[in-house]
């Protein structure tokens, strides 16, 4: 079966008493103002068609999706065993931001979308990009066809604000010797890329690459090859849910990436992106409604890698 | 495409030379004595084809393969909240027989294909059956349609030889309250389900209703339901090649389960099961040459579930 | 100033009111039956004088107290180089009975006071006596003067009823080799000794070796030479109080050995040996009152090794 | 026995061959073109004599010792409840820079004495001091009556170009709210009280207060109370000694506290204050010859506090 804007509302609407089980985010004060209510979802297809319901229009901060977004950039930068001599591609079995695997592993971190990775991977960019920042930005507006696409700089310095924690595991990895440049201004790119504000609609546009085999639906453009599509879905399905990959590979079976804003990404290899957004977490860090949204989804339309 | 015995024999001739960089499994001397230079492919297809090439129809030790087997027969005698209370469904992150992640999450396994998790599930079969290992041997016999198999008795001896993590880690458990019956019988009953004596013939037979939707492609009997089978896939790609199954969904792309006797099952959801063997294993404890074969046989059919 | 009589009760008047505040251990049926208010205290000087207070000659569950006596009996029975690769002597840093550092550290314990360490002792004790549970017994007769002593036949058996912890610490060492005999039968002998019922006299006397160059104050015999007892006084000091070793040096500055029957001793070398014994115990495993007693005492009679 | 130069000069004899055995400490430049070959021992008594052999006067860089006039200080400036909310008093178990603990026990170090309680400690200096680098040197000149004394800034520059994991551990506790300045200046100070360049006989003028009831037996000035002293020389013998604590409590038998320079203080109470420096490190980062030294000076002296 089809996803249609009907089955995706009527997905809403199921899910939406989920919304008080759970908890915003609130490590920074920009995050923990947005409303708990918001619910979207849209699917867009290999096709270019765009299927909706709820908020799915509304821009909100897409945390660490941009993961995905970084790694993919950075794969188009390095060898793969340039690459991946710096981060593993390993589950962590820890929570997201643990410094204690870091140091049992001398620094390497086990994949690129735990926080050590991604961290990683923005000294990686910042060592073979003049302008890291922005192009990352343009990268995001391309891939998206929106042109109007802009970090959120409250959000950005909020982040800023409360990086102790990531200071730390900068510091540590440089201190085992995997981390270049200074650690600051990377950590001030990481923030920014966390800060990108999408709709679930931009979101979905921007990673049809992934269910495209590299290319992208919007731009009609390779981005990256087959072969580099299938291995970072690969890495999504078993490192892209935090702690809740496994549950997540169990309940929704999908490749997958969700950040602390309350998004989700999942891709069906073949056929079609999908993004969900819904503030209010679980305690793996994952959009509690979001979660269950794609799970009803999957079920609904018949869809699993499995 | 579809595989056929001249791209199985192919692929074997390729993967031989990486035989000698690799190390067979002597934990214990049973395992130990196994030539290194075995090797096998066997390919059971949805349709009930068989496509091998090499050592395919010799029996091995199938070891933790055995694990995949057991969640499946402790899945249709449990409810899933039962049981999966008693085991979790993530990633460990760590070696397959670290103690230090059981006492740090207070007695529950990560999952049921590390040790600890394998040795839950004995124990919930134990509570339930009143001959646990005649049933599980029967289980085998019947998917595979092999009436002869056996447990490998000098197998299964010299593991209890050597028991002494896996009895830490059941009474690690049991100081936790997840563990209800004796120690030792249960471990004797997990170390016959590792001793299980198969090939891939045999293997590829009996796992065939992971890739056809909980159905058995040999008895056309349900074996579980689809969504069970799309579970277990869905455990296995997160969790089934012990701290290497990142590395594996990123170069093979499939569910698997590896055994220490050099074995490796792949499941091609909705078309094919595959079983490999090469007894030396890579540092992670998964076949060197079985692992590279499935990258091949992945790339030249056109296979991958991202 | 000398310890009195007067002084003694003054004490156990002030620390009374703290009863209450503490916990009695409760892991085995046997020691929560404990009424929670007895409390006593006994010194026994080198010259042989007796000084008591409270429940000073009722018997208790010495516990943990017993890996002092016998580590004194290893050290009669092994060569130091014997002892010392099998255990370590630094402090663990952690709870009295985790795996987690046992694993890490490849199975050699921390010290001979925390479980593992004093299980590895009494495995020893197993490889070299015939009777090792007899001769510990006779050892403490010999030693405390008191032919009567008994072990506590129900504690005993309380403890090998709830023993699924110490038998994984067992099993963990002997899959690293740190542990030669079967593992029930020293586990048995470990909680004998741990149920070895003494007073607060008996202990003290039991332990003047400790106080006078290794010669036993009431049978004037040597037990240990004076450098043994200079070493053991060390441990103690360091690794006698679980994880509050630091906080009793800081507060007390005695080498000491605590209980969770809520017994602990303490030395002043040179001078005189101290038992203490109040049921509640601290965050920590160590009796409460019974430490602020010794802190008090230290104070009143100027008393410290620092 | 009271020391004299003979029994010094003897033990150095005795302890050179060991020089060669060991280890300079390398991690910075300017620590690793220190001579191996070094080696001096200074005794200043409660009478105010001092007694030395070998490299005694010549100044070496004082590293963790520094930790001991810093915490010190630090008694001098917080009430004791201010104090111990921010570091432990307990021996950590593990590696003197290591960040696991330091996660696990949510930034709370586990002592002053180990890198991330200094830096603590640092912390705490620099929140009630105008000048807390200059204030500590004016300490340490007027302790030691070497008015001459100074910071070698190499040393201290070289350090802060290898901070990288001492400003994880810092970046760390500000995660978990147990650091209140900005990082790089609280670390600068640190290491400048680590680039101490002092030599045995300074050292152990500057600490004779540790052996005489918190009264400077150069200055004859209170530095600390009584209490205070006792209470530094316990966590000197449970932790001075990073993991070697409890080996030197049983070899030696003093309180004292190491620095990877090489130089080692140890505490009889009571009586005198010994220095001892030779460079060459044990696995633990205690000196190697030093530590057989001051085993020696005990056994000769018939000294320790067991």
């Amino acid at each position: 079966m089809k996803p249609t804007s009907d089955i995706l509302a009527d997905i809403l609407d199921e899910v939406r008493p989920l919304i008080g089980q759970g908890k915003v985010a609130d490590y920074i004060p920009a995050l923990a103002q947005v409303p708990n209510d918001k619910l979207g979802i849209a699917v867009y297809t290999n096709q270019g068609d765009v299927i909706t319901a709820g908020d799915a229009h509304e821009g909100f901060s897409i945390q660490s999706i941009s993961k995905a977004l970084s790694l993919t950039l950075a794969m188009n930068l390095y060898q793969p065993d340039e690459l991946w001599r710096r981060v593993g591609k390993e589950p962590s079995g820890q929570a997201f931001n643990s410094l204690i695997q870091l140091e049992m592993e001398k620094g390497i971190p086990r994949n690129p979308f735990i926080n050590a990775g991604a961290i990683v991977i923005a000294d990686l960019l910042q060592s073979r990009l003049s302008a890291p920042r922005q192009r990352l930005l343009e990268f995001a507006r391309q891939l998206s066809g929106e042109a109007q696409l802009v970090y959120d700089k409250v959000v950005a310095a909020s982040e800023m604000m409360h990086s102790d924690r990531n200071a730390a595991i900068a510091y540590l990895m440089r201190a085992f010797g995997n981390f270049d440049n200074e650690v600051l201004p990377v950590l001030n790119n990481y923030f920014h890329a966390c800060a990108l504000k999408m709709s679930c609609v931009e979101l979905a546009k921007m990673f049809s690459y992934l269910a495209n085999k590299g290319v992208s639906v919007h731009t009609g453009e390779p981005v990256i090859t087959a072969t580099q599509s299938k291995q970072i879905n690969a890495l999504l399905a078993t490192c892209g849910l935090y702690d809740g990959a496994g549950e997540f590979a169990y309940r929704v079976g999908m490749p997958g990436k969700s950040g602390v804003g309350g998004g989700i990404i999942a891709i069906v290899p073949g056929e079609m992106t999908i993004a969900v957004w819904s503030p209010e977490l679980d305690p793996c860090g994952n959009s509690l409604a979001g979660t269950r949204a794609l799970e009803l989804l999957a079920q609904r339309i018949g869809r699993s890698i499995f």
